[in-house]
């Protein structure tokens, strides 16, 4: 019997959060007790119980705690029955292939792991693989405030390599750079041939845009994220997913059904 | 025996093109002699014999002429077993039925017809469509030369619509908006819910910025087309996938396997 | 013998606030706190007295507080040889004359009032009356969230009768506009000739974009105040500035030495 | 006494054109003709007489020719008392004092020469440099087409002098970046302390983008230079100008009465 058959069709779902003292996790709190089909049934933070879940009846748990914990509040909440919506980070394919041993027991439940909820970013990448065989080049500037310690940022890398993977896929060569004298680094960053440039600016808070360009015409594909709440409704989505998808998904752009 | 049977994987696409001497039929014959993988064998315009394209032995024929003439360009190509791709306007349900009825004699015989041949304005209108159910709300913002005449731009109205579709489909309310003192105008014009705002000056060209906005993070796709060549892409895609794609195709999207 | 020549240079500004537990005043506290030359020698709120000023031998004071306290705060500052800063609303024409009076009698002291602190909004502002002449046509573009009830903004309806009243100066005919067909609204509000457009969406903050177009090029000055905080620097700017600025001034932009 | 005494108030200025035929040339002589205010009276190019330009009574005349041709072009045009506005390159400060000195015995007589007539170029530049003291940093985004041979380009790499210098007067520290981890180039390169990145892709044509950010603000200044035409109205205005202007002027901006 999975979880979904348990429950009416319109009852609140019932979700508990792991880490919900925590910075993220008090706006993962905030965001499920403003949701209007869900219903916040148990918090546990260091110090507490996590039978406070099962005793509360949760249906699906939020962990945006710490590597050191997480695997443990996993295996709690697969022996339990409870999906799980995760955002801590430090996910291995080792750590990965643990958890999805740990679900093949356990043929109703769902867990999603993924490195970043803001749907913009998720879907910003998207559209990025998605237009990228269809341009001449490509190349990401990403602007961030000027405490940002690493440049590029992990998402423009991340970007670049898979506008590169579906360039390479579609047979297309690197993109034409007439460039014969440059300052030392006026180009950018290459990542696997795609230039990334990264701002540091005050005031900046974190932002990418993705330039496409072909013969008379430019797309551009921008996301800004202007608050850390940004990431909530991406955590919420895949709350509502868990209900319906066993195993283990990696990664928030397979719930989104694009 | 389908076209693709007929010749060999590497050999050129013969391809020709009516209203040659045209405006844009210029760009296109330019666009087509810089393909690698194309030879331009026959152009026809206004006095030339059609029979020109049949004696070259044209695969594929371009078609940017007017609405008084495509029909009988297109009976034509069907008849000779000639794939077309089609830019010229005016074709309502009744003219795209007529020319799928004569395709329906010609099962390996494929027809493109698209209003928007510009690669970049068709990823965003799909990334827009794609997007839209994700986001709280959107609005469209177009910015043109002056010269325009109309506000909104044809492509901005149809990108709204797109997304209050997506939006409806998804079961969403429209966008909440608190203003209660506006003055006439200033939220622009509203087209099924999603407002669209037209700019106008001289110094522009072409741009449609599409903005999606959700908790804490906006969403923009933004196209600038620069150039009138910049519909020359989509059109060589199109020969391209002709050979392949028989019966009518209405619009560039479904070609690009998205 | 004025402040400056009582104190040494490289002494810090010794400041007061006023309304300094509000929303606004806690952030120019924290400013104040965090200027290497400057000292928070009074905190002055409701129920205080403001005699702390004079026992701690505040310099300049800053006041955001209420229509309804700052005239009384005013006077207080002026009858004792302080200086002031002032971002609370609400002066009228007949406001600033009294407050001029009261400062006929007092030749070395400084009084700021401003409508807006924000460096970039003022900057913004300033850089459109100096561009204005030497374009075709100008518009402007205002994004906030969705919560705010005016359409336009005060700023952007403001910054449209700057760029009016620069191309009347300069003789300019309004710009030419070649709209025939207009869905209503889509070519926004219409500010003495100049077109306003209002984007509301959840996940803005406040932005304001400003173009100008002319033959082959545009010139866009954008400000975005993504954070309350932002008009700290431009208080902290106007207390240095009254050390040395007797007599009224209204408006950032005259302290800027622009 | 001079040209203006000796012209009507309302009498169009006759301009001549050096250079008539050449690329630029060509767009001069179309934007004096169609200048209300102007008369095109003589059009010279290799092969004419300068002779021309006093036989058919030119005021002012304008030069896009080439480094080698300018100085004797000029030579006439001051010996016979013609104005002129140059856009021709090569001009070094030995070559600068040179026509200085020509002009030394013409009181009456104005030249211009400028590197750079587009006026939405000279007014970024500007304001960059009165908005540069009162910010934390600054950076330098400039976008070209992919056939250009350097990077950055000399406007983005002036623009970021300019910034520095301004910077450095009134005492500011360089902006501080808390980057630790870069991938090399992911920065952009260093122009006396400001940033300065360069991206190329097709479709693009000629862009830049000045960013400031302060506490919770940025300001961003970006100039699009869409058409080769975009220098024209900066002509007309030096054309202008210099009926009023005696000595030798360098740079646009001295004339903009900013």
């Amino acid at each position: 019997m999975t979880e979904k058959s348990r429950r009416g069709e319109h009852d609140p779902i019932r979700v508990g959060v792991f880490g919900a003292r925590g910075r993220v996790g008090t706006q993962v709190v905030a965001g499920v007790e403003a949701a209007p089909d869900m219903k916040l049934v148990a918090t546990v933070d260091v110090g507490d119980s996590a039978s406070d879940l099962t005793e509360a009846g949760a249906e699906v748990v939020v962990d945006f705690t710490h590597p050191d914990a997480v695997l443990d509040n996993l295996r709690f909440a697969i022996d339990n029955g409870i999906h799980a919506v995760v955002g801590t980070t430090g996910f291995t394919q080792q750590r990965l292939d643990t958890v999805a041993g740990w679900l093949g027991d356990k043929p109703g439940l769902g867990v999603l792991i993924a490195p970043n909820f803001a749907l913009g970013a998720v879907l910003a990448m998207r559209f990025a693989r998605q237009a990228a065989r269809f341009y001449d080049s490509a190349e990401v500037v990403e602007l961030h405030h000027n405490r940002k310690a690493d440049a590029p940022s992990g998402t423009a890398a991340h970007t670049a390599r898979v506008i590169a993977q579906a360039r390479a896929e579609a047979g297309l060569a690197p993109g034409s750079d007439a460039t014969t004298s440059e300052l030392d680094g006026a180009r950018g960053a290459d990542v696997e041939g795609v230039r990334v440039h990264s701002v540091r600016l005050p005031g900046l808070v974190a932002h990418e845009e993705i330039l496409f360009g072909g013969q008379g015409e430019l797309l551009t594909i921008r996301h800004d994220s202007l608050d850390r709440a940004s990431f909530v409704p991406g955590v919420l989505l895949g709350v509502r997913a868990m209900l319906n998808r066993p195993g283990l998904t990696v990664g928030l752009e397979h719930v989104l059904d694009l």
